[in-house]
């Protein structure tokens, strides 16, 4: 095992726990209440480990052979499961709770108090309000927000919560409480204030019904079904999983 | 008084006036221009009174005890009271001034030119533009935008007027020249083109009338109002003031 | 030819090809593969020419004469005229190719892959989708978010076409493979799903034909038609381009 290589600006807490082949940028800050898997690459003006009473004292955990892009801040008090890529300039705050391969787009803004799965899609400048619960395999395009406030400003938070297979297009939020189905789609500059039904099309403010997402065609000249998505998009998945969702659809 | 700590690496101009117990963390930059009020914590990566000509040869002045999270850039030439607490990459521009115990959260992009009254909180991601006028005890959440151009690009600018207590709900946006009256709800997702009556509810695009504030009931179950928020929602505010509040609903 | 002046706490590279009086802020990081014109303003904890296998090896070169503005990331791969001019914490990645006097303010998020016109204006976090096609004199306001996938996720990308002269205004979004035509106004909070004629103003999601840009009036008292905006506005554009647009409605 080969000993972290750490710019000689950055700042690296004698406590902090780093693996193997771990690289640390330029002028990254990492405080001492820090855990980062092997092979993980942290670039320049990070900061891991942002101190926070309401992190209870528990560590951040950065899983293997991860990828922190420039300029981002985690908070103390956070767990990744291993392939965790982010962008740029992206905020996690105490308690987000997140599987495997999870990507973080550019600016996205991660409020903590929340779970995801595995292999969770967010696009550039997402916004994760607190209480979020995002299943496994979920698309989250850019400028959308998950909200909490029934009635803001409030002390009662709702959730929403995002099952398997989703995609929620761009622009769209998710008002408090609402459970979106699995592999529904949302469509783009929506406000979903309902729950939505397993495998169906919404749009609009507030959002309505459209279709069954089976109805949506690829614009390829295939004439096949754009959804479920995956059946034919597989770009960055593991083989195994791959060959799984060929044989569901087979 | 204790001298102010900050971090070696920090670059602080030997002109910049810092009160007792201010600390500064490491690769901020401080300008010459600049006065910042005991007690206060300022985070890495920060640039403080960048300078610009449109700023008149003004300082930037924070209050005390306040609090300036990483990677946030704020202009020469704007004005705050005390207990100022930011999230992470807040950038504020010149001309801004605002009363005491503003919040500004993440990403928030405040362009100057603008005022804002007494305990005002700006969540994630908010866009201030030129011109507006923000009363006391303001809510303004995820994604909202206060415009200024009524038929853009011009040279016209008409800023957006917010009373005191209204609630701008996520991804909102007013339009130039636009009044939100005391006490109001702008629903979420709505695009607001007509001045809204003081404690009145409105949603859409454009922006409709929906029901009187009183009207919403609180979701915890105890079927009392939503609104005035005042009532109920306390957290964060001195204790004096809550007091005033419980007794102006007794 | 005044030689570069770089802070000593900026990083470098011997490679990079910096011409006369470039001067780079503090804690600024600049990769081998990247050239910058005369004149140019770089300033604090920015990343230029971060490093890609998706930019095949081209460099990123920035023109004279330029002001990039802290915190902001350049990949290696992109290609900007002179007097590119930018606000903080932009993100631009590989393949981007863009004219002279391109205005990119806080926050935009360019995803590359993509072509800009000259005297191009983002304001505000502005997100550029891939294989968008962007003409001259464009203006786009800001949380406008140009997308390319018509039914995410997919491998079908399928850029938007914004021809010259057009503003689109705040929180728009432009779905896949639409055309706005030369000189027409979207209005702010629509969503663009079909087509835009020419010099027509076009709101409301999904956005519908209001009228033809020359009904809007200008709301300075003068009963003047706002557009086409070159008529009246002029700031920041030269002389001689502004003496053409006077030639032209005269």
């Amino acid at each position: 095992m080969t000993k972290p290589l750490i710019h000689p600006s950055a700042l690296v807490s004698p406590q902090a726990k780093l693996g193997g082949n771990v690289t640390v940028g330029p002028f990254t800050v990492i405080h001492e209440n820090v855990h980062v898997g092997s092979g993980t690459r942290i670039d320049g003006y990070c900061e891991l480990g942002y101190p926070t009473s309401l992190a209870d004292g528990q560590p951040l955990i950065i899983g293997r052979d991860s990828v922190i892009r420039s300029h981002s801040v985690f908070y103390q008090g956070s767990h990744f499961g291993d392939g965790l890529v982010t962008g740029h300039r992206v905020t996690v705050r105490e308690k987000t709770k997140a599987g495997k391969n999870l990507q973080i787009g550019t600016l996205c803004d991660i409020q903590g108090h929340c779970e995801i799965g595995d292999y969770v899609r967010f696009h550039s400048n997402v916004h994760i309000g607190q209480h979020s619960c995002i299943g496994n395999y979920v698309w989250i395009f850019p400028y959308v927000v998950l909200t909490n406030d029934p009635h803001p400003p409030s002390e009662v938070m709702l959730g929403v919560t995002i099952e398997d297979f989703v995609a929620i297009a761009t622009m769209s939020i998710i008002l408090p409480g609402v459970t979106v189905g699995k592999g529904a789609l949302v469509g783009a500059h929506s406000s979903v204030s309902r729950d939505v039904a397993a495998d169906t099309v919404v749009g609009g403010a507030p959002a309505k019904f459209i279709c069954d997402t089976s109805k949506i065609k690829l614009k390829d000249g295939s004439n096949l079904s754009a959804y479920p998505w995956r059946k034919h998009f597989h770009r960055g998945y593991p083989e195994e999983l791959v060959a799984a969702w060929i044989k569901e659809f087979s």
